[in-house]
């Protein structure tokens, strides 16, 4: 183990887990896996784009542990994150005679996780589920939290389930692969746990987002503690988003989610990127309403701009069409929507039963800014 | 509301709900489900048979409570219960625009209210649903204690979800227009509580089927509060069935769905009669162990033969088959099965690690009895 490892304990009682971030992790897998799977053939699911990058030295890190991999390649990309997909993986899994005490790796980003986490939600009714996450988003928000889902017609994540996994494996020195768009549009996450209540945070971010994105191994460290110490505070404290804390972790999600869906869930729009357009929308419209000074507005703007983040859309249509796809948003209730707005760097905050109407003469003012 | 109306809480915490079981009470259900739901539009979801007979006074109860009712009717039978309906039920829940706190309501059978609550289980990781059971079968057993599930290729409810409804109301009166066979197949699951914990009531089954069996309503509302009664503290003392208490509801299921599964889940074969044949099994299979006397099962026979329903297989295939389909048992635990066996009338107990070869034996010399 190296002297930066850190464990993090995602505490929830009886599902409790324990989220282990070392570089050089992946090496050590089959041993941290082995006591927690009854089989000995162990499933992993993971990407066209991962495969050939990861799988074999996994599977060495499981033989040594006197596992077997039963690799699951899936294509890469968010449209994987389907119905059909889904029902492949799942009845895959029980032609291999995956039992409930039994766990299934999911090697990959967001959308390997959220759909492995999902099979293995109703497996059975459920059966444990590893987290191997490869890209920067994965290893600082999603592979933590037990949030899984596919995409549906009507929106992004709209279908799936609260399944917490059983371990996270974090290992920084995956994300030496990663493309830097792909590590930027992560970054965008990782800028989000300041600007929600942490603005010591968003001044290290400021100060350090040029050696994290130079992928500086203590830089990258860093922020990936911060964040899932972050994360895994949250989850305990609201696992199911019944109160606020867990949504203010949707910080620009809604405004993102509506251009995510506008681009088609395609490369066109990455969902940091998207994330980063809306944490910027949510500034500015926060501002509008005269709940943040149009300094902190500013001095976003000006961080995401620096790492090359996008801070505008490229979408140009109607707004009533964002707004249309913001209706089918999972915290709309009684036909209002909760937006997470802010009162400044680190100051987000829940607002509830927003004018849909104020957000869209908003936003089409905004397209054109 | 009658004087034979009772209700019966289901003990979960904040996941607890009622079960009130009263003739006609569908008639008061808009008033019991408007508050229980956000939204004024309610879906649902019944079946081509229901559909005709209920769906009209539902609605009429709906629009008394400032409800409107919309319908989605699906084909009856087993075989709804797969991943095309799945989908085409979540999407359209989706695009009626349900919140989660909007609920959704079953109205039929055991595939019905199964299907509803995984689908509710699933939208937006979790919507509110109620149930509204129209046979004996799923008065008495599937509509309380939130197992919902959709059949895999490899078996029956291998894909689904706990996810426990906020109502389950119970109307007797809706028997009256199911089939004998449909009533009878029913009443394998009200003898299964005697044989599992309850002597007494497997003497008043003795007693009372046949006055039950010719829909006396005494009789009828008699046997649902037994078993609702004795369900909801076995849901309540063992939500998840990681205890053995839910474990003992299997009684004649793991025998019986390999059956179901050889029989394509098809009228050849409902459901209930599959358990009749299954509790018959495994009292002989007890008794060839030694643990149950054969003077019990020849009681057990001579009831369930007395009211009509199967105590033998008409499969004639060799048992390794159905062998095969055991394997795909949700209690498989590294690559044991656990049996419900018997001591005798009442004294059901957990069987770990059965011996499938012994089964094997045990079942190829059963069917040529």
């Amino acid at each position: 183990m190296s002297t930066s490892a850190i464990t993090i304990e995602v505490a929830l009682a009886d599902r409790s887990y324990p989220i282990h971030v070392d570089a050089g992790i992946i090496d050590r897998a089959g041993e941290l896996v082995a006591p927690l799977t009854g089989n000995r053939s162990v499933a992993v699911i993971t990407d066209t784009n991962v495969a050939p990058l990861y799988l074999d030295r996994l599977a060495a890190s499981f033989a040594a542990a006197g596992l077997t991999l039963e690799p699951i390649i899936l294509p890469a990309g968010e449209a994987s994150k389907n119905w059909r997909t889904l029902e492949e993986v799942t009845e895959r899994l029980l032609d291999l005679g995956v039992e409930r005490g039994d766990a299934v790796v999911a090697l990959g980003g967001g959308v390997i996780g959220d759909l492995t986490g999902f099979a293995c939600a109703i497996l059975r009714r459920g059966c444990r589920f590893i987290q191997i996450p490869t890209t920067l988003l994965a290893q600082v928000d999603s592979s933590v939290g037990g949030k899984t889902a596919i995409n549906a017609a009507a929106g992004k994540n709209l279908i799936g389930a609260f399944h917490q996994p059983v371990l996270v494996l974090i290992d920084p020195e995956l994300l030496d692969t990663l493309s830097d768009r792909e590590l930027r549009a992560g970054y965008a996450e990782v800028v989000k746990y300041g600007l929600i209540d942490d603005p010591a945070f968003f001044d290290w971010c400021e100060a350090n987002a040029a050696a994290l994105l130079a992928r500086d191994r203590a830089a990258l460290a860093q922020a990936i503690a911060v964040c899932c110490r972050s994360k895994a505070a949250t989850v305990a404290a609201d696992e199911r988003e019944t109160g606020d804390r867990r949504a203010l972790l949707n910080l620009g999600h809604t405004f993102g989610h509506a251009l995510e869906a506008e681009a088609g869930y395609s490369d066109r729009l990455l969902h940091g990127e998207a994330v980063a357009i809306g944490m910027m929308q949510a500034f500015a419209f926060s501002a509008e309403q005269g709940l943040c000074s149009p300094a902190d507005v500013a001095r976003v703007r000006a961080h995401l701009s620096a790492v090359g983040l996008p801070v505008t859309p490229d979408y140009r249509g109607p707004a009533a069409t964002l707004i249309a796809h913001m209706r089918q948003d999972k915290k709309m209730s009684g036909g209002k929507l909760s937006f997470i707005l802010t009162r400044g760097i680190g100051r987000a905050f829940v607002a509830k039963a927003v004018d849909l109407a104020e957000v869209e003469a908003f936003l089409d003012a905004f397209a054109t800014r």
